[in-house]
């Protein structure tokens, strides 16, 4: 029998008060800037992981606020420890699905859509679920403020090359496509926990931004 | 000294008049329906080489009118016996530079605009001779119709990467964009010489497929 942990991730995940919100996600609809008091803009990752690139971000651009979602609490745990450890004051993290988004943010509340490495899934029946699906992509362009923004990135060239499409045939405008990131022009990306595996194993990293169009 | 061929390809080239339009192409602006004697939609490849191509779709389409383009007269001569060897009546070709279709063109006088393994001219002081660059999407823009098409193949990863920039920079709409030709669901696709070359050794071929927004 394994010996039970003193304490389950999900506990010490919901002792991080300040930080993480799990419950009634849809009370801060439209208020989020009163959660952080002040009218920054916000910047969204979905699928945040264990959280490396957003506390980078957040870290690097204390301008702007975080917001980091992420379905499992033993990865969303991690990346809140790390911004724990730097004292961030500018992100909070939502233990929750994706799926709710339109319940969690108003129309037009966000400026920045970040969604990283998400799940492939790849079998044919399975779009629904990517990340980048056009019922996903239509929930970021409902929540996005004019000009605002998607950024993508993935190691999956066949989620890629789906997201592409979706994103084309959606109502965003693809700019700074880069089909190998590290032999690109883009100077100033910040890795994330997959990225660094998958680029120490010398795999190529795909990228693209997409702007609403107004 | 090597000896000198009896015919020089551009004599040869010069001699299947019904084929072949090298002066005053301009005369043929917003006629090239007339020159076709019938009122289909009307297809243009730009850099056509040698031909394979564009004659294999001008076989399958009947109805629809063909006009290859190419600078060089050698290539453009095999381009040539091969409609005469089909005994191809809906498709002309130009010996002349892509640099000038707005004066061979008129505004919305094509349906379908095709790319093929263009040039990549690879250093960033060339960017402005790759067939993809806004300035000649810019002129394709012009010469083609509300709903006309740009369809664009290549082998070289950083050229489709420049173009998918340059297309969704332009006002045209990104789709059926392919990583991999050979792994992806598009079945109808002709091969070009040059593809024919690049599948033999392995390499993989992007492919993407623009509209006019309207
Ligand atoms: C492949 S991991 C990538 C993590 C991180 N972005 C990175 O690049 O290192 C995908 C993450 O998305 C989370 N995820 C998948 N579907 C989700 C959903 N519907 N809502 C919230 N998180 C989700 C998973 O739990 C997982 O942690
Ligand atoms: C790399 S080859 C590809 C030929 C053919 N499309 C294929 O895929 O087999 C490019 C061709 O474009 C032609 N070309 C390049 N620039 C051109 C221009 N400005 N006008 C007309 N033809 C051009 C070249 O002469 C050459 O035959």
């Amino acid at each position: 029998m394994r010996r039970r942990r003193k304490k389950g991730a999900d506990e010490r995940l919901l002792s991080h008060k300040t930080y993480v919100i799990r419950e009634n996600v849809e009370e801060f609809k439209g208020k989020w800037n009163l959660k952080f008091e002040n009218n920054n803009p916000i910047h969204v990752e979905f699928g945040t992981g264990r959280g490396k690139f957003i506390t980078t971000l957040a870290k690097q651009n204390p301008d702007v606020n975080y917001i980091a979602m992420e379905i499992k609490e033993e990865v969303l745990l991690k990346a809140v420890e790390k911004a724990v450890e730097l004292n961030l004051d500018n992100i909070l993290f939502v233990w929750g699905d994706v799926s709710n988004i339109k319940e969690y943010f108003k129309e037009g509340e966000l400026d920045r859509v970040y969604v990283n490495f998400c799940d492939p899934w790849p079998k044919k029946r399975w779009a629904k679920r990517r990340l980048t699906h056009t019922n996903f992509l239509n929930m970021y362009n409902h929540i996005l403020c004019e000009k605002g923004e998607l950024h993508f990135k993935t190691d999956n060239e066949k989620l890629f090359e789906f997201s592409l499409n979706e994103i084309a045939s959606n109502d965003l405008m693809l700019k700074n496509i880069s089909l190998d990131l590290a032999n690109s022009d883009f100077s100033e990306n910040v890795t994330t926990e997959y990225e660094d595996k998958f680029m120490s194993q010398g795999m190529k990293i795909f990228r693209c931004e997409a702007k609403k169009r107004n």
